[in-house]
């Protein structure tokens, strides 16, 4: 199936986003997870979401989630490793499966912190950012999981099944780990710089150098000029006129990707702009 | 008092703007309606405010003054006629009054509908939008009123006190109307120009041409270009970038003023953004 929009983050923006699609008569496909951004739910308190003064993060997300599930749009839980603009419409590959978009809307947040050293340099060559997209690739071999995202424990238990050995770093130091398995071994330290020469060969850390035939970084958003190859990004952030358009027809953003101010608010104003600007193209393109 | 920021509008984008200004421990002038703008309250049902399911305008405006109470904002009602770049300040004019802000939001939302024939062209001759501006210059004469705006029957009826007659040309026909007095007449007839030739002389609608000294057009809101002298505009909008700047340093904007399109959800988050850009613009203010 072929959707009119692909929305990838559901965040406040992509939550926005979301619903105006939907009420403008469009089938929506809204990737990310069902619980809702982790970003959000971790807030302690949002007091300028005008109309819910001082909600907590988790109550915020209470009342998307509702919203959501009144207007009957349901969550897919994948994780987006690139979108490719084929002309009329995109292909976003989703772990093994290609699924097809008219018009994608980036609502992804941005990468908190800064790239190890290394990890720019060795993306695609012993970096990946996606476990269920290259782990296959690394039966039987040793690789190291970066755990900074809600999701990362169970990533490395799905990388336990492949490879030989994981050796999993929580980011922060002392963060969520997977369930003990034999293959799998949890360290608390810093991860530095990702070492290699033509490939990546291992991970230093502030205690020690690990060998490793790749590293999964995975953190709650991706580089987006990693995710949406050909957009025009600033930094962490993918670039946007005034209707959340990006330099790719039919790619928008919205949200802590198109740029600060971070703030939820300001994030779901732009998701209703992003949803009615795909609407717009989407308009304009069955009128050629 | 100089306040830190004027925010001119309490539609949601004004709203917005007024808490996350409050929130960063700016003193706040929000001016308008304290019922807050008649557009929310009209709406019959919102469906795309994210975390606000299916509410109507009336529930949403309820929602809004909550927060404002909540966070102890109050809104002063004052009708701006004016607003004068002085450099490091703003003069604002309401009324015979002028106050006073570091800076400006405008959220006013937009002219609904087009203007009249002449509207523009005798604006400042014969035209005024401002009764409580420019009545005491018609003491004695014959003044028309097109009352389009809710507060637009009580001016007229400020007015009844200071002219000769006071002609009262409800938008629609059949809106409401001022009380009763002797000196005002109600016509239910559709005003299609402003005629004159140097100055007003009169108001010619569908059925018959009266003279009138003056035409006073009470909408909800002012043509931005009038009320903002200076600013750049685009028709109804001010022109803003991604930050809700204006041409004018510490002139910001959001909402429906802002541009397409017109969305309650769209202009709180502006409001967020024109907010955290004033205060940017206050701290390198007080940096230099």
């Amino acid at each position: 199936m072929r959707y009119d929009i692909a929305i990838i983050g559901t965040g406040p923006a992509g939550v926005s986003a979301a619903i105006t699609a939907k009420i403008r008569g469009k089938t929506v496909l809204l990737l990310g997870s069902a619980a809702l951004s982790p970003k959000i739910t971790k807030a302690h308190r949002i007091d300028n979401y005008p109309g819910l003064p001082a909600v907590t993060g988790a109550e915020l997300a209470e009342h998307l989630r509702g919203h959501l599930s009144a207007m009957e749009i349901s969550v897919t839980e994948s994780q987006v490793g690139a979108v490719y603009a084929m002309g009329d419409w995109f292909g976003l590959q989703a772990g093994e499966e290609m699924l097809e978009a008219r018009a994608v809307i980036a609502a992804t947040g941005v990468v908190q912190g800064k790239l190890l050293a290394g990890e720019d340099e060795f993306l695609g060559r012993g970096v990946s950012c996606c476990a269920t997209c290259d782990g296959r690739f690394y039966k039987g071999k040793t690789v190291a999981v970066i755990g900074q995202s809600a999701e990362a424990p169970a990533e490395a238990e799905y990388l336990a099944e492949i490879a030989q050995n994981v050796l999993y770093f929580p980011v922060p130091a002392g963060g969520g780990t997977p369930a003990a398995r034999e293959n799998i071994t949890v360290i608390n330290e810093k991860p530095l710089e990702i070492i290699g020469e033509n490939a990546v060969t291992g991970l230093r850390t502030d205690k020690a150098v690990y060998g490793a035939a790749c590293v999964f970084v995975l953190r709650d958003a991706v580089m987006p000029d990693k995710l949406f190859p050909g957009a025009e990004t600033d930094g962490v952030h993918l670039k946007v006129d005034n209707e959340m358009r990006t330099n790719i027809p039919g790619l928008f953003a919205c949200g802590d990707v198109a740029g600060k101010p971070y703030q939820y608010i300001k994030a779901a104003g732009q998701g209703n702009i992003a949803a009615l600007s795909a609407v717009n193209y989407l308009r304009e393109l069955d009128n050629k």
